[in-house]
């Protein structure tokens, strides 16, 4: 049931929680059946409103009837547009076609994005680097945090409140029951993680260079409140300890995490000793089969990834190159594992003649992770191949 | 349900056929909730009998329950085995467990395969090239078909029946109601496309040389037997005709085959404005639409864009390149649509930089396409774009 909430989360602090749970792809790209909401942020200045991102376009109307519940949308003098992709842009065009005359804070980057995709009728009012002001009697910071996930996004920090307003970075997948973040709840960490993951992976570094920002400005800050997902309230050392871990790619234990391809079995056989292996080397390891009848899916893999030692991926040869699944993978892993440096080993068989070796091979180099090998067989593993490939990922791991 | 259907086709001829609607994806690959078969036939001849290909090794029990109801094991004398893939192969060792004396048919390449896939105790006769042959008072025609789908593939061709037992090729997934192929009926040759397109998609000029070397030999045959779907009997120029027209990629009507990714609309709306604009000059298009809500069969896809005139597709920019699943999409084109001069247009959105143009442009070039267009714009179509697609297109299908 696509639902709203509207909800007091400080003193003339409003949050405005659209519960999407109609999106299947989030992207158009990811699975998410455990929904997505988009969050606004209604700020009640001595001078007048402030509104703080908005939602998608197709829940303008809901927006509009959410704002009319808590204010005529007259009194809106601001509204802060800290990201400017459409799942939080799209009701814009709603929300200043009835507050005419707020103004509208975004940098120049933005803006170039807002007037290409609306008729922006408003006044805009420039905010670029690092700037504080005073605004209707609220200091608000707007810091640039360039890639997170577009050049222009920005981070919105209210001094009275100690509020982080993030966007897309700290948000997750998922409809959680209340307002804030309850930490003990591994579900909500797990979407949590596969939303950086997934929308995020390809701009890590950028991630961990906004964190990095936020603690060289020394704020005070006691909420974090992203626009999809719940708020983080009280001790935030706890988020940006989990975010700098999850866009690190940091293991959570010595563990492996394997994904295969298997059409008749071969592989599936292979991956098994390798399992047997790593296993009584005292390795965990979690497996992602696709197979004649399982096609999971691969975000719950990359998840997987994200938190294990090491890597294993198996594929058979198919039409002289990699399997057109493991491909896929592959070509995911290219993008959201830019440049983390973790141990990997693949896996490939072949019948006839096969360049999918080389394949598997280019892709994880120019990812940028340690590749420790690529072994190759035809039918079945050879006396020793499986051991090898543990020796190596325990050597990697220690 | 799995059953088996046994079936005398000829005098002397039995269809073996075991009925898979478990398997969801062939090949780990291609989604079929309409189910595959596998055939195998037992020919009763003067002096004994012989057994062309077998089933899946996950039906071994069943292929002997059905064996077991029309022979005693131990009358086969030969195992023809036309192509050496699991699918055909997986209950050799069960039948040959039987059947000790049974020898084995097949070419060098595909004994090379046999035996590393199964302890093979049997005596092998080799056939190579094409070659004639007395069998058990049967006249009996080996021809070695390469490449369609593996190098060792080979049809046997039945004098006395005028059967040609073609294995993957003339095959189909689908399980038909009775056991030849009823050539009205639609959806069953649609799924025979399908099965062309994606299991031998890559093949499809060794398919072409099939059929010819097949016309070239001037065989009397009467009767097409494949190892997946229906047989085809009586008049056989209408399978040689649609294989040759599917493999061929012939347009079927003057007509374009659209696939698009769309996050937020503005690439659903650019498709839509070529939509109108080829409609608007009498050509037919059909959508394939992949949202936040949808992410239809791409092997439908396959098919359309097998049968249209020419090809569009649209992307949007991600992570500075393509769209993952039109990614996805772009390679399997570059796999099974190779070498297929069929005309293509293609769109891409961005917002930033992008390298998305670039990328599509260079897949459909090395998959031998012919690229009319590759089309840019930044939030929407500019004035001119729609019109100009849609003009390259009425040019070049005429």
């Amino acid at each position: 049931m696509v639902k709203y909430l509207v909800k007091d989360i400080d003193e003339g602090v409003k949050l405005l929680r659209l519960d999407d749970d109609r999106t299947r792809f989030f992207e158009a790209a990811w699975h998410i059946p455990e929904g997505i909401t988009y969050n606004a942020y209604l700020i009640d200045a001595p001078g007048g409103q402030i509104l703080v991102d908005t939602w998608k376009a197709t829940y303008s109307d809901l927006l509009m009837e959410a704002l009319g519940e808590v204010t005529r949308p007259g009194r809106i003098k601001y509204v802060i547009v800290n990201h400017a992709e459409p799942d939080h842009t799209g009701s814009l065009p709603a929300v200043l076609g009835e507050a005419r005359e707020a103004k509208v804070i975004v940098n120049a980057a933005g803006e170039k994005v807002l007037r290409a995709k609306y008729r922006l009728r408003n006044e805009v009012v420039h905010v670029e680097g690092t700037r504080s002001m005073d605004l209707l009697g609220e200091e608000m910071t707007f810091i640039h945090v360039p890639w997170v996930h577009w050049p222009e996004t920005m981070f919105t920090y209210q001094g009275r409140t100690g509020t982080l307003y993030t966007c897309d970075v700290f948000g997750s997948f998922s409809i959680p029951p209340g307002h804030s973040v309850d930490p003990g709840d591994a579900r909500y960490l797990r979407s949590a993680e596969k939303y950086l993951i997934t929308v995020m992976g390809y701009y890590r570094k950028h991630v961990l260079s906004a964190i990095e920002r936020i603690d060289s400005l020394g704020l005070r800050i006691s909420r974090i409140a992203p626009s999809h997902g719940g708020v983080w309230e009280g001790d935030v050392r706890e988020p940006l300890r989990l975010y700098r871990a999850w866009a690190g790619a940091e293991p959570r234990s010595r563990s492996v995490s394997m994904a295969y391809v298997s059409m008749y079995g071969s592989i599936e056989a292979a991956a098994s000793r390798i399992f047997n292996e790593l296993s009584s080397r005292g390795i965990g390891v979690s497996a992602t089969a696709i197979t004649d009848s399982e096609y999971p899916d691969l975000e719950e893999f990359l998840v997987d990834a994200n938190d294990a030692s090491a890597i294993v991926l198996a594929t058979p040869t198919y039409d002289t190159g990699v399997h057109p699944r493991m491909k896929f993978l592959l070509e995911l892993m290219r993008e959201k594992f830019r440049g983390v440096e973790k141990p990997v080993a693949a896996i490939v068989s072949y019948g006839w003649g096969s360049n999918a070796a080389r394949y598997v091979e280019t892709v994880l180099r120019e990812t940028g992770m340690k590749v420790l090998a690529v072994e190759t067989f035809r039918e079945s593993l050879e006396e020793g191949q499986a051991s090898r490939v543990a020796d190596l990922i325990a050597g990697a791991i220690g």
